[in-house]
């Protein structure tokens, strides 16, 4: 084809906190897609803080090596299709990178279901409230810690894409819910614009006794996307029974030596379930709970609410910045 | 009545593992029952790590104050009785104490069934493999961890009272059992005489290694009674959709700063679901659970192997032995 795209890659391995400078933004050569490939011209893509993990040297996922690209969730439009699937033009999303242009095994991608991109909800909210973030709190929420309504949900992470989905669907479902977020501004909004009962900011010295404040009678479920400290505060306000959906551990994905919970015997005493899962086991129920979800944002309910930051070369800061809590809520880029 | 017993009480809280020291063993004057309390003369003790709990300045459970008896699970008969439901020579079993005697309220002790406790069942059973230790192993396999035959079970402090009944339930079911005890001597007895299939030495350098060598499929289920290091070397050999159950946290009890776990990013990769329980949520079930037992005990299937030590002067030692590894496997005192 004889153009050119761009694309961040892995120059060296965190140490630590991901900094911009461990990522390097490259021009490449767009390749002709092989046979079951297809060339997607990406036009929003994640900068999730999961993806930390598979920067480590050591890690479960598959792993990034340097100068290979980083992979995000995206979604674009194909513009060269070596796959009878697809053809140019098609609206697809699904596990793209931090790119320009990504070629992908045409097994990768979605195509964007019509029935609910349409009517105001637009593309990007595929990778978004509809893609992985929002699905992994509708079925972490209502199927892993089996929400019901009545019942009170603490959440941390609450401003980040997952953590604000959760409230808002648990709102939606009838539950009350606290937030634990990390700035006041953060906890202003989650409570003003996207109907959280309650927001504390996990910089209180003693977290718990601010939870406690807002969960008086303790919380049913926990939904946890950070792990540590401030799991642990939100384990000493679970009722007896209480369950913990365990989806994140951010806590740790920058630690030498994950700190673990200060909580165990609190999980015995209390008679707790926690429950690890990955929203990719639910696959086979995205489509109904996408339309679900759609209608919901279409009645004006559920709000996505990213914050988009224009332009490829924002991606590599925009993911450093959410882990020093510098960043904004909800990164996505528009490439 | 006039008549002196002999009794251990708290001389000052442990800091960090128990010591023989830490409590003191008091002659008393035996009390008159008042109206709906009874006076116990006791038979056998335990003297079970779960109680290091209950000697912590900052406990969820009922703390034990300085000079007060330390408690533990007993057998006896009744000597004296202030309660229309007991007689003299009644045989009862409960929480009674480190103590030749204990004057208690009638509704802390249970009769000893008679279907259960004849035919060369023991009394003493009532607190080894019939009672808490036996139950929770019961109950937290079968129930919180859903045991189904022909699934590997990892156990932690396999040789303990609770351990070797979780590894022998476990076997009776049809599961394949590896134990992880302290000694070479005390993994030799597991699987020649308690029947496991496999028993690994926690002082192994790289444990994780060594129960994979035992499990090369990895397990369905962990039975955790330490937590630590030990709970994330088993929970490294759990298979996908593994479950814990979470019964103690031995690691911790000592811990000025609880330990955690490190493999917290496994939990979620490996979507395994994690359950804390109380023995004591399932007592309606205890009955049928202990005539259960009690065949497998009766046609030799279950092997109910304390050490019995002679002698309450034997206590303390025998209590803070548990903790440093220099103890006796299930130590049960003889009073």
């Amino acid at each position: 084809m004889g153009e050119t795209g761009r694309r961040w890659t892995l120059a060296r391995r965190p140490d630590g906190a991901p900094r911009a400078s461990d990522f390097a933004l490259e021009p490449f050569d767009l390749p002709q897609p092989g046979a079951g490939e297809i060339l997607v011209a990406v036009s929003h893509h994640t900068v999730a803080p999961g993806v930390r993990a598979r920067l480590a040297a050591d890690t479960y996922a598959a792993r990034v090596e340097i100068g290979e690209p980083i992979p995000g969730n995206g979604v674009g439009r194909v513009v060269a299709s070596g796959d009878p699937r697809f053809v140019v033009g098609d609206r697809v999303s699904g596990e793209l990178g931090w790119a320009s242009h990504m070629l992908v095994p045409a097994g990768a991608v979605q195509p964007l279901d019509p029935q609910v991109f349409r009517d105001g909800v637009p593309d990007e909210a595929a990778v978004g409230i509809l893609g992985s973030s929002g699905l992994t709190a509708y079925f972490g929420l209502l199927d892993i810690a089996a929400a019901q309504p009545g019942e009170a949900v603490i959440v941390s992470s609450a401003a980040g894409a997952v953590g604000s989905a959760v409230g808002q669907v648990a709102r939606i479902r009838g539950l009350r819910v606290i937030g634990i977020a990390g700035s006041a501004e953060k906890c202003a909004d989650l409570v003003a614009r996207l109907g959280f009962d309650a927001a504390v900011d996990y910089h209180e010295a003693d977290l718990a006794a601010a939870i406690g404040r807002a969960a008086p009678e303790g919380a049913h479920i926990y939904f946890d996307n950070v792990g540590g400290r401030i799991a642990d505060a939100a384990i000493l306000n679970l009722a007896v029974g209480g369950r913990i959906a365990l989806c994140g551990q951010t806590a740790d994905y920058n630690a030498a030596a994950p700190r673990g919970l200060s909580t165990m015997v609190q999980l015995i005493s209390r008679r707790i379930t926690m429950r690890g899962f990955i929203v990719h086991d639910f696959a086979d129920r995205f489509a109904k709970a996408r339309r679900e979800m759609a209608e919901w944002l279409r009645d004006g309910r559920l709000i996505s609410a990213p914050t988009i930051l224009d332009g490829l070369e924002r991606a590599a800061e925009a993911f450093a910045g959410q882990f020093d809590g510098t960043g904004q809520a909800r990164p996505l880029i528009r490439v």
